[in-house]
């Protein structure tokens, strides 16, 4: 079958590799779309970062680069093992894509599997990925869909449930405001989550792309540009002087956080969404004073029976989220290329890895 | 009457001034005992910061320098209001030393009043202070204490309150283990309210002075000296390999910071309790990874009678963290100069207004 592998950076080839086989406990599924995420970007321009690099298996997986790429996405079951008696071929899933070791109790609501040790994620760290005909999983890691969702859509549950897993981090309630820092893929669709939760919601951005893109799909009540206004002003004018309830830092910039800060009420909760590859300065002064609650939010864990209701129930479109699809030898140059260099016009790209 | 007041930085001076009067709603009060605070030395050798400078008198108390200093203090009433029918003359009393707005509700139980705008304290931000022998205060902040405790280790309450409220933000549970980064007052303090919640309490510091008394009173488990050991890879040995439940950076060294970041289980919470004179660098990247909460903790709100109680039921004993008296003529040469040079032979020195 096809596949693209990452073998190092810049080095990314799309050729042809062996089907992978149905295990004990695993289903196999036909990809139908697989999303381009930012970390694929910074493992292609920076990485290898969380991918283990040719010679340092990863010690769950036991793999290292060449690694199949693909994190987000959705298809087709065609076969499921014996001894897993709850789905069949011909079901539409998406997959949470872990990799956690086995001694680890997923099932258990009360475990926080995505902080367990070496924890790394199928189509980064092993174990095949979206970007491939075909891939097998262990059957926790697969979700079932309703037909009507659309296989295209589905493939954005994942970045959709960082983003529910965040508002959950939160603690946010109906009627409370929010403020978003940075409308990239992960901040608008925190900012669907938001809205569809009933939450009025404000996002700050710079890029002029992706401000239209959070006014057009409604997912903003207000969206800023923190060139023209002060974000944190504008934010207590809007609420009678009392600051955000909660803030979500979705830019990597300290600049932002700071902001953040600022912007809510004292007592107010900021969850961190960024991934940060320096150690920011941050207004701890404001943070203290304020009795600030600064939350890290990683991943998902035990979110995406509740996001694929909503996606289900049509509390959130996905269909605007989507600005581009593509075929596995496109993925380069109308894929990765595209998103560096012109990120903001678009927000997500599927890959069609049949195509 | 005789009062230490603050003029501006390096000037301070113990002069003869008017007695308070007694006002509708307030309680008149001749203090026995103030406490040296870090904030103290900070406003005579960088003030004025909290302190409202000569000229630009505070919103609230409509004070400015010269300002009675001293917000850490106990006595006993002389006189009480008409309307005051609940304290009478007699009662030993510790301040709750809160300058707040009129409009603030600091009755319900809800509001968090410690952050309400232009919130400052007695002692800093005018209505007299600790060092002086009289002072008329609202009956709010007036907290009776029973006869056992004793007006000097009275002293120690306000302090003691900064530790229980940063205890209370931490949501930490009897059995519980705690890592404290610093054993100055605060630190120790902190550990105390945590040793009598029944909590495991580790405390990382420099000091020989200060590893001795957190050792000595009992309130730490366990000293350590960074330099001497990973603090982080300690406290996962000492907690099969989990981290602590929560940590109190009460140091102002963003290292430390880290440490205590490194040090807790995924998912668990760091109370900043430390004033940053700057912004420091902050290891956000693993606050993210690990889900860490990190919570800022200003002063106390509606903590005082929890910790009187303590206190007065032995729960906790002031008694080995006071390491000096003094009279008021001594403030500067035997309190702040000793505070200053001397810092690791002292936890918290007393000063009489009246010798
Ligand atoms: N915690 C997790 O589990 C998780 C999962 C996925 C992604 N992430 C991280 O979330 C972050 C956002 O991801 P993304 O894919 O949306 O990134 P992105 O780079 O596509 O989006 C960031 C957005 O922030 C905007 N921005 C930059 N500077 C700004 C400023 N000063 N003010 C306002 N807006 C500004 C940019 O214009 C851009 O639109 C990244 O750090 C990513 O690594 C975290
Ligand atoms: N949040 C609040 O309401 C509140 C109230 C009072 C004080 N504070 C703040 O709390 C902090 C502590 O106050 P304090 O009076 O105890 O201060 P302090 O300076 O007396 O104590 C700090 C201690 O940290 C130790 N230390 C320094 N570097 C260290 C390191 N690398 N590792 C381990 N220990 C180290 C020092 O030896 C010292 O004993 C200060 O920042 C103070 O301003 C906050
Ligand atoms: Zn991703
Ligand atoms: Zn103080």
């Amino acid at each position: 079958m096809r596949a693209a592998r990452y073998y190092d950076r810049k080095d990314l080839r799309i050729e042809e590799i062996e089907e992978p086989e149905l295990k004990t406990g695993h289903v196999a599924i036909d990809v139908a779309w697989a999303g381009i995420c930012g970390s694929d970007l910074h493992e292609y321009l920076e990485g290898p970062i969380t991918i283990p690099a040719a010679g340092s298996p990863h010690p769950i997986s036991g793999e290292s680069a060449p690694i199949v790429l693909g994190h987000e996405f959705s298809g087709t079951i065609t076969a499921v093992a014996d001894d897993v008696e709850d789905l069949s071929p011909g079901q539409p899933v998406v997959i949470e894509p872990y990799i956690i070791g086995d001694d680890v109790p997923t099932d258990d609501p009360d475990v926080d599997y995505q902080l367990s040790p070496n924890m790394n994620f199928i189509g980064l760290g092993g174990r095949g990925g979206g970007f491939s005909e075909k891939v097998v999983v262990q059957r926790p890691w697969v979700h079932p869909i309703s037909d009507n969702v659309g296989l295209d859509k589905a493939a954005l549950i994942e970045p959709l449930a960082v983003g529910y897993h965040a508002y959950r981090k939160s603690r946010a309630q109906a009627g409370n405001v929010a403020l978003i820092g940075g409308a990239g893929p992960i901040g608008l669709l925190t900012a669907a989550v938001l809205k569809a939760k009933g939450l009025t919601v404000y996002i700050s951005e710079l890029s002029e792309g992706r401000k239209a893109k959070a006014r057009e799909t409604g997912v903003a009540d207000q969206v800023f540009d923190p060139r023209e206004v002060s974000i944190a002003d504008e934010i207590r004018r809007l609420t009678d002087g009392a600051g955000a309830d909660v803030a979500f830092e979705c830019t990597s910039v300290a600049a932002v956080l700071d902001t953040l800060i600022d912007a809510v009420r004292p007592g107010g909760v900021v969850v961190n969404v960024s991934i940060w590859g320096h150690k920011p300065e941050v207004n701890l002064q404001s943070l203290v004073l304020k009795e600030v609650e600064l939350i890290g939010s990683a991943a998902y864990a035990h979110d995406h029976p509740a996001v694929i209701e909503m996606v289900e129930d049509g509390e959130i479109d996905l269909a605007p989220f989507i600005t581009g699809k593509i075929g596995l030898d496109e993925l380069v140059s109308q894929g990765f290329d595209q998103l560096i260099n012109n990120n903001d016009e678009h927000v997500k790209i599927l890959v069609d890895p049949r195509a």
